[in-house]
């Protein structure tokens, strides 16, 4: 791991191997070789998708496939476009926020259908396969892109891929511990989705530690286009969540309801966002992270309680309170985190996921303790599984069962998550230098006006300059003299 | 109010302050604490929300949900996505269009359930809250989203939330009298819609006058981003139009005809708006705007008939009648008005939604004379509620009362605006300068790279300066500098 | 015709008019009288939507809108969204890419609604129309969009208009004759719309081949936003591919299982493009073009067998598969073709669409010759409709018939397309010079900054010009002045 830093100006800097031309493949075809020979031998088609069992005359719409369809394209949205476009707010890494997204989305799910599947879609000796494994792998989904978002811009392609293909199993297991024997109430998936997700990508971070990168990047910073494309993806997460937070409850009413608590909720903090990012900045002005962040904090906050009767004022409050939180989070907490922890949170997931992903859950224990026959009729055992009858939990003790997921499922994902950080330091997995984070250069053939937005960014924000000031002077120096002569040629 | 303009090298112009820092704060936050004791004074749950109501067992998917929700998701990406990349279309406001947008239609949205649902979804002391207030509410923010389009790059966030605070209600209340009195035909909404829309925004404009303006802005520009990204705000309302127009109209047929009559309108309309952006242009060319605006118009022609049984024909030719009208009116009008009566059209919501509400009111009113029994068959009264038997009214006498409801819509919602702009005059709404206008460095924290565009912006385009010429090239040295350092500094 | 390039600082180019004032308006108003004409004479409503055949008492959610809208509307945003970004990659073309593409696709579904309604909708003298005449009309509208990526950025929006008028049309009688006589199994349109339209593309641009094309044009490159762009718009193909090859198969399980292959194979070609594409580069760096074109191939793989029971594990199968070929043929085919064959396929739609289309049709070959009662039950002569019991046809009897209309619609679609060619090359049409090529400033109105990029495409990636290097460098003078005007006014 010998780096060797010369700066000078004919001198290149010697570094570690970034590149993906056996690395990426080999890993990929051995996955896929993996792949090909669990399906073959594990999976076949879900009764609703299997031609011998269904007659196409007599139960033609009642194919799940009519009740689910739509909510799993509205979450693919989400999870490739809202996500994708979400992640590319970096001036000069759009295209590793969107692409390695869709890398790390597509494997995750490939490898959720026969993880997850294997828990929970598994009898007769095969998984059965049909658009609700897909709903579900599609949440596990969702859980890796959360903890990607807390270093991205730090790993490579093949990091991803390994981080995924620990993460689904690890989760997969958590998540079948805690739906079979805890029985917990969690429909928006707050402790199984976010904050098993949080505090997985925060473990990863803990163990990927940068030190020199404390004090900022002079990449680390947004454009006004990806900017913009940014708050495109919040406003696709923003539209769909509704179809996300509602996807698994029971259908009827209570599908009902978590599309009307989501929506409520969002729309409170949206508001709560705007007002509290002009209130904390000193100029009075909007900043597009709290945009692209701090509006969705709503989403994660019905989560648990969101096909409850918890009222829409309740779902409005929820709103406003998870909003507060995940904007005082970026605010103060983030910056300690990664002063005095060692904490590096690219994207703000312990704010967006972590803290909300908490209330969450608080409100969904207090919704249970208070749930009574009275309000929701002889269907409240159905609802809440922990008290069906023949458990013989009462209200109050499946909230501790709650407690007990959420310290669980937080225990897991952490230490899950460091011992994944842990196997990602190995060298062969093409770890980015310091100085090449934040860089879409470095894993892609970039067009040729790549290097005259560098040159751009290094001067134009050149008064900010943390951690590598004095490095990329150089580049500065190299990136200036490709713009100048291009325009100065003639001078 | 002493504005102090002095110009030089050495001073700073003083300014208004528009800080949003205590302003939006306070002005949000007494709207939520509003909005949550009426939440929980007065919504309740819909029946179909509603656990004790419902049986899941029993009427599982019959629930309004899924009759309704897939096209409040289409209505969904409209207002957040489609809006909001069609409005980002000024070269510097990128982040106003798109973002204002988001909080505009978040606050609307939240304010019309209240509101609106007090006159239509009130029974028993509550509102009664399911997916259909939603897309109703949607309506409501369709139409403050549209009359936003008047006013676009010269209002503050403030102002925007204050004109939605007042005109929900204002709409509230006169599609309740329509609608309960009138009993008009109007699906796509033509007249509640559009039409309200468009006046109360062209009266919120011509109060909020600003002369120094109709000379043009330096800032009043595209750039090539930001033409392309309107026009992906374009696509997305084009796409899911159908989906606006028939989500209230009666389900079956009804529905049906209203999809297709929509998306048959469009069609025509893109085809004719290509063909006259080429033929009125001197060099044959064609123009992004009417590409971003003229195609929608046939989505507006055939709103008010769209679910009548007018021949698949008709709606073409309505769509190439709208196009034309709003295509002239984009020419000729809108230059008119903006230097004799006073009204700055900003997006020439004029011609995209007065002109073709006011074409399609009168279609509306035709299909309402040539309906008949032979065409309709039995229902045709469910059709058309005002010539239900017991009103005692003939289709001409119908015919009138939808006129009646032209002019009573137009005469409030022009009074209501002009009202309102009076209200947004108010100083501490924090209104920009003329010459902060169309500039996003107002109220957002822009990233470093912006400056940079400002600098390319004055440069280039300095030979078709307006207003402002002479203040800007101030500007413009020191945005030059700014970039001359950059570039310059090792020169 | 007389063509006259004087290269020098004093002298213009004299070029043919490509002005649209006059031919576009023409071509459009003729082409819309007709619509008109036969719309009158030749349209009504479906019985699905027509009311006096409709009660909305009993059969209201029986409806084939709902059954089909939620296809239809998904299959809209792949083709005015996802092509329209995908095909806005190059850095000169975007408006060209996007605003072309969605002219061609409104009027192409507007005329295949009449000329494949004829073929496939017409009764008692009335082509009668439905929402599921719009999903087919959509079919024939990507079959045109997807000829269009074979001559992207080398015709004008008027020979665009000219082909869709010829393919669909031809088209149409094609699959009306296959699906007629033949019946053919192709869920997915592996043969009617892949390889008809690749290879209709590939006649229209081996006639309008440019040798001074072969080697590269100055404009021919991308940018870091086009790129992204285009990406997203791979992302909308990807998502709602499944309802694309679902949209038309039998209801139940056979769409539940088009959904699921599609899915799958989708992933397994998403996860094969990244690896062969850092593979297959000498850096080890990811190509955007890869990203956004071969992770799609698995799509069109699947297509032939979609609906069938080919196992999961087969249908990842063939999405490595597809991918590998297309990734190939980008590599190696495409260059031979260009240099070789006078066959300059500007999207490489053979790659994307051809290769992959046979493997499809190979592979549905397959699935017809393996199928068997023990999988399918008694309903398998319904999902093979070549095998039903009137035809007296073997499985292997209806493996020739395939064969024979994969023959037959690529012998069709080649010479249609090189007539079509030669009908596009009447000068009349406004053929764009081979140096305008690539460039929106043909046909549009261009905001300010658009000379801007201009002269940085020019300086920047001025060292590796092909054609044009010479008379660019010209306009690089030109071009770059104006920015030395702009920046160096004040040195």
């Amino acid at each position: 791991l010998g780096k060797c830093f010369i700066y000078g100006n004919q001198t290149k800097m010697k570094k570690n191997s970034t590149s993906l031309r056996v690395r990426l493949p080999a890993l990929v075809f051995v996955l896929e070789i993996l792949i090909v020979i669990l399906y073959t031998l594990f999976v076949t088609y879900d009764n609703n998708a299997n031609a011998k069992l269904q007659s196409n005359i007599t139960i033609l719409m009642e194919n799940s496939l009519y009740r689910n369809y739509s909510f799993f394209a509205d979450i693919q949205v989400m999870i490739f476009i809202g996500f994708g476009c979400l992640l590319a707010f970096f001036r000069l890494y759009g295209f590793g926020g969107m692409v390695f997204n869709f890398l790390t989305a597509t494997f995750s799910i490939q490898w959720a259908i026969l993880v997850q599947g294997f828990f929970q879609f598994y009898w007769d000796g095969k998984i059965h396969l049909g658009v609700l494994n897909l709903i579900n792998a599609e949440f596990v989904c969702a859980v890796v892109l959360i903890s990607f978002g807390a270093v991205l811009g730090k790993t490579s392609p093949v990091q991803l891929l390994v981080m995924a293909l620990l993460e689904v199993p690890i989760f997969a297991v958590t998540e079948w511990a805690v739906v079979t024997y805890l029985k917990i109430n969690d429909a928006g998936g707050s402790i199984l989705i976010h904050m098993f997700a949080c505090y997985f990508g925060l473990g990863v971070t803990f163990v990927l530690y940068r030190p020199n990168l404390n004090k900022g990047h002079v990449k680390e910073v947004t454009s006004y286009q990806s900017d913009m494309l940014s708050v495109m993806g919040t406003l696709f997460l923003w539209v769909f969540w509704p179809s996300f937070n509602s996807a698994l409850t029971l259908k009827g009413d209570d599908q009902h309801r978590a599309v009307l608590h989501t929506f409520i909720g969002l729309s409170a903090s949206t508001l709560t966002a705007f007002a509290l990012s002009a209130m904390l900045n000193k100029n009075g002005k909007l900043t597009m992270a709290d945009v692209q962040n701090v509006t969705l904090a709503g989403g994660v906050t019905v989560g648990a309680s969101v096909d409850m009767m918890i009222s829409p004022a309740a779902a409005y409050g929820l709103g406003i309170l998870g909003c507060t939180a995940c904007m005082l989070g970026y605010k103060y907490l983030s910056p300690f985190l990664s002063k005095n922890l060692r904490i590096q949170d690219q994207c703000g997931i312990n704010n967006l996921h972590g803290l909300t992903g908490l209330i969450a859950s608080l409100a969904g224990i207090c919704a249970i303790l208070f749930a009574s026959e009275e309000v929701y009729g002889p269907k409240l055992q159905k609802l809440i599984p922990g008290i069906e009858p023949g458990l013989g939990r009462t209200a109050q003790e499946q909230a501790l069962y709650q407690v007990a997921a959420m310290f669980g499922t937080v225990a897991v994902s952490a230490v899950g998550g460091m011992l994944t950080g842990l196997v990602l330091k190995v060298p062969f997995l093409a770890s980015p230098d310091d100085e090449s984070c934040f860089d879409d250069e470095l894993f892609f053939n970039v067009p040729k006006d790549y290097n005259y937005i560098v040159g751009l960014t290094n001067s134009v924000d050149s008064d900010t300059l943390g951690f590598m000031a004095a490095s990329s002077s150089h580049n500065l120096h190299a990136g200036f003299m490709i713009n100048k002569n291009g325009f100065g040629a003639n001078i």
